[in-house]
């Protein structure tokens, strides 16, 4: 049942995240100035022209995760957790084309938090730290009502000189290319969820700790990469992300994700495993857009091309933006 | 009942915050390297050396907000919440002798929230980042089980050249100065507890808007600051930060606090105004010292000196660090 817009006690679950981001970002939109900045809300990570009349400049990125929301304990460790979400807020750095250089933590978290799962979620987080070479720099801890336990990251990243990757630069004859693996993430999620976490260990351990190409964002960048998005919300959600900011139709193709499918289709069969490659959230695998004829850097591969119109088509039939909105929206 | 040290389910109620923190620091110190890094967790912000060889640089720091342990509705409009979490890490990153350049903003809250309440506080956000000239880059939206609402803020600034003033530079013989009200947030926290919300407005109103002298830190670190705090948990529980960081006693006298008691004593009473005064929280005014016969930058005055020894003292009188833990301990 939606709520009727306006209505007083209209609630966040009524409206849904991306109406509801429509309304707060025109309050927040010019507050404060945007001298410096590049790009505000609204990209993988926002952009501050650090050096003035310099594009290149200071990335910042922003992303919780809450308790039986974006993890369960009876699946996830602390040590899962903190790994998971530095790394979801260093692939909104890295698909920016940026290097991370800085995390930063914040604890919400019940009284009756064991020390041992803090302590572990810091060993997680550490962990992450350590391979991207990102120290974790600040934090806050705060207590908070029974049941609640909240971790919220911010990830800072540097351009070195290189210009913003933007989801906006697409262009009509673009090829369309993936770093990293899909659907894995999504997979040991209904693997976990029925209980069948045998079926895919490999699955079911990305679902707990997701594996971006960090450094294929900045390789992306270098290339020449037009448009770039990190896959947090499944392949056909954020490439629609893509075709909207570029005003641009992406065409996916079946065949170059068939082996992707065929990985799955032993544990879930093949239409799940078509619906993981195709709308599995959580992987933060890279897509970008590259001019036809551009080398590819090492690790990327080609999912599909940039066309003239809109939306998101596979094999040439258009397809709805399915994927994962936070309030059901 | 505290937990044994070392047993397994310790809560993070049994450690208290500091015992906490103390573990969490050595995982994470080091992880990710620290090229570049100034200072990091344990100072009121981290300072990035984002030139290299140049100890100009970014500073960052997080604090979050939780519903029914850092404000109550009944007292907090959405407007007063967003502005006071912008202004409390503005105010830390004020302390570094930084100005502030952006937000970011983390909103994890139940389904049920209501819609106008997420764009009160994008006012009340907006509305701080106007005065600070420091816009909202970024943020991320959360979906939480029923009953949470954690709003964590993260504020990045700049120190323009400027030498990152820390809590551990204060050397014997330095003045002792504050910049900013005291006690006015705290006064205002025990009269809406008592229902006597008319008793002193302004009281009230400084315990939802927090107002930090966010200019009078660069201008202390301009004016040769040699150590500086944002007075987030009470003078007494603060000072006693810089004194322990510093190596040195902070020597406070009361005659230079006797119109900030004046003030709240109709209120409140002499014993409790003079509580407020000196271990009054959420006051976010700067603490900061100065080599003897320095000129104080405008709005400073002068509290106290700096002496040898340990700890902090009132008319000579050894103070215990009374203020606020986060987790009682």
């Amino acid at each position: 049942v939606r709520g009727v817009p306006g209505e007083p006690r209209q609630t966040v679950a009524d409206l849904g995240e991306d109406d509801l981001l429509a309304q707060v970002f025109p309050i927040l939109a010019g507050a404060g100035g945007t001298t410096g900045l590049v790009t505000g809300p609204g990209d993988d990570a926002a952009v501050l022209a650090w050096a003035a009349g310099d594009v290149a400049g200071l990335v910042a990125t922003t992303d919780a995760m809450v308790r039986d929301r974006d993890w369960l304990d009876a699946w996830s460790s602390g040590a899962d957790v903190g790994a998971k979400v530095a790394a979801q807020n260093l692939a909104d750095v890295a698909a920016m084309g940026a290097r991370p250089v800085a995390l930063l933590v914040t604890l919400v978290m019940e009284a009756a938090t064991p020390v041992g799962w803090v302590l572990d979620l810091a060993h997680g987080l550490a962990e992450v730290a350590r391979s991207a070479t990102c120290p974790v720099i600040g934090g806050d801890l705060s207590s908070a009502p029974d049941g609640t336990l909240v971790v919220s990251v911010t990830a800072l990243g540097s351009l070195d000189g290189r210009r913003p990757v933007l989801r906006s630069g697409a262009e009509p004859g673009d090829v369309v290319a993936v770093a990293g693996t899909l659907g894995l993430a999504a997979a040991g999620w209904r693997l976990l969820h029925a209980g069948r976490e045998d079926a895919h260990t490999e699955a079911v351990a990305r679902q707990r700790r997701p594996r971006p190409p960090l450094d294929r964002g900045p390789a992306a960048a270098d290339a020449g990469a037009t448009a770039m998005v990190d896959l947090s919300d499944g392949l056909l959600r954020d490439a629609g992300r893509v075709a909207r900011a570029s005003g641009v139709r992406v065409a996916l193709r079946s065949d170059p994700l068939a082996d992707d499918v065929a990985r799955l289709s032993g544990a879930l069969g093949d239409e799940q495993a078509r619906d993981c490659v195709l709308a599995g959230g959580e992987e933060h695998s890279l897509l970008a857009t590259f001019p036809a004829g551009a080398a590819l850097p090492h690790g990327f591969r080609i999912v599909g091309e940039v066309t003239g119109g809109a939306g998101v088509t596979l094999d040439g039939v258009t397809q709805s933006a399915r994927g994962w909105d936070h309030f059901g929206g």
